[in-house]
């Protein structure tokens, strides 16, 4: 019954490596590029929100799947 | 079956370093472009998308996998 | 019931890793933005902001299945 | 026969980051070299779908590998 | 019973790596950039405060997981 | 017996890192020459092919031994 | 009872290995900042310690925790 | 005999790895070889395929004792 | 009681990663600094010698918890 | 008996990766070099040719001591 | 009583790795700043010096947990 | 005696690492600095050798300490 | 007493990768700063020993305490 | 018995990884400053064979305690 705790845990805290390190590159990628090109910050922007989403969604896979093998 | 729990928590939390990675280097490299060509936002923005779906295609099938395993 | 203390520790503890260089990568390159450009620090810190909270959202992942599996 | 889940989640966690970050890469030369050269996005796409074809096709493997550790 | 400090241990030793390393990429960043813009410096230390703020909180979170386990 | 499955498991899950870092680095190397220079697309895209077809092959060999492992 | 000295061992251990790296990141910065623009030495030198004292205040969570573990 | 198949599954997984980077480097630098300078395109080929053969050469090492270890 | 000096060895061991790496960085900032510019070198010198400080500090750190894990 | 096997299948996979990457960068090197100045090309491919010589012995090294420990 | 010995030689032999690579770093550092300003070289050496006192320092501190180790 | 095997596997595989990354490293300085200044092929091509020979003969130890504990 | 033998193998083992890897960066230094430079190569030489000395220090250290270990 | 060899094989083979990778480092340097400046040839080898002689010695010091741990 422990195994599947450790199981969560594990699921989120690796799951949680690669979504994190990419919403950090992909913001600072758009904010230099903000920077230098301040008018195109609303096509920038729109742009972004989306690649958070994706990267964000594979921390939401792992964060379900944690709460999968918690609750069900 | 408790190292059933376990192999599902790995499953996704190893499987979501690199697509977490890499969607926020694909997306990085698109906000750069457009920063510097606004121009061809267009066309980055498709092939954005198509490279986000392929590399969210490989969470999905860790997060396939490690239902699987958990539920069948 | 020591194994689930232990997967509460790892959840959180490699649950920050990402986040954490996620948060320093974005606000770093947010900053170095504002210092080339000053004028777009309005629209730079708009972004940074929201890009500091999806980071965030992804180590709240982590601290809510640290603090389930430690609770309930 | 716990072994074999295990396994599988294996295969599939560890097969996904070397193609989701390949996946990543390509994907950035290519809108970077859009966003360089507009004219030739029809060139570079082609390519890159071929690129992203191949890198796909590893993470394939490690998903046939599991699912055929996991049902047969 | 000592799995539980074990687990405060790796909760806040594993959960200090990313915020530190974040910390440290993000004051470069304000520093850099107030050494090439120094007017700016308001706007810049503003910012960077707000980034550090969120990057120690992901640390704080790991300290309060760790005084949880150990205390409650 | 089971351990047979493990096997079979890290030889995919291994042996994808190196393919798929390789086939994205050598992709977006092409992508971004043929953006430099469109009018070598043709001498590009092929050798691009050659070097994707050596890389996937060693892709091939881990997944062959897998399946051997697994099947033989 | 020694498993209760080990995850002290390791919570001071594996935290000094970000404060660390982040102390030596952002002095770096500030030392090559000032290097390049000695009038903003006193701007740099103020958010330095700024920046040190929240670096440092992550591998205090860590000593606290680990002194916690060995003496409470 | 199951220490022998595991035995065989790291001898390919771990030997793919470094080949697999070392083909992407390779035909990574041919390609932005030939993309600055086409005319040395049949030069910069033919020393390509003589990289490749020997990277290539040492993923066959790890194969071949892989299956030697399954088969004999 | 061995684990006991396990863990101080662990402690001292990790712990003198980060801080020897961080002091490398800031020296290696300071002094390329002091070369480009030699006027400002007492200022720099003050601030290099304000960074060791507090990076010796987290070693420092774990050197007292060694000691206190080893003697205590 | 099954520790022989386990050696042999270390030593080569662990022995392909340096030489793997060590081949990749030096050909990677050639390739550039003769991108820049063909007409150093003979000049640069002896060099390569025997750079690769000595990168591939240390692979047949690993390679030889994976046989001795499966057939002496 | 062998753990001890054990304990001795991970404290030298991690605490290493930090203050080798860090020496190595500053003394790069100042050995630039002095081939790129040759009149510095005073006052570059006087705070390389200063700099390696420091970090040798750190791999003091783990020489001596080691010998207490040993020999207390 | 197998402990003996495993021995003489990890002294030769994880001492192929270095030298093998080491000999890439040092040929592609080689080659780089061929191609930009052909006339000094020679006295490059000399201490190429040179490095060469140093950097094998770190494999060779490797090398030799793996036979010595096979067969001695 | 076989535990006495493991740990001199691991002090000087891991203990050699930092000042290997630090001599090889301060000399590489050197070595350029006396290219770009060759009139200061008498200081740029003088500090270099210097510096080796102090980072062959490091590994003197871990070579005392294996060799301490072993007959002590 | 054994594990005095599994020692001596960790020796030499963890050892060989930092001096291989550096005498890489420090060549590759000596290289590309002949390469710039070929008149400094002489004084440039003169360092050169000095710092491989250091790192040389490194992997020495590790091939001496891996012998003394199989024969003494």
């Amino acid at each position: 019954m422990d195994l599947q705790f450790l199981s969560a845990g594990l699921a989120i805290g690796l799951g949680a490596i690669g979504p994190g390190i990419g919403v950090g590159l992909l913001v600072m990628g758009a904010l230099q590029a903000i920077g230098r090109n301040p008018e195109a910050a609303n096509e920038i922007r729109t742009n972004m929100i989306l690649g958070i989403a994706f990267a964000e969604a594979i921390a939401i896979y792992a964060l379900v799947v944690a709460l999968v093998l918690k609750f069900v």
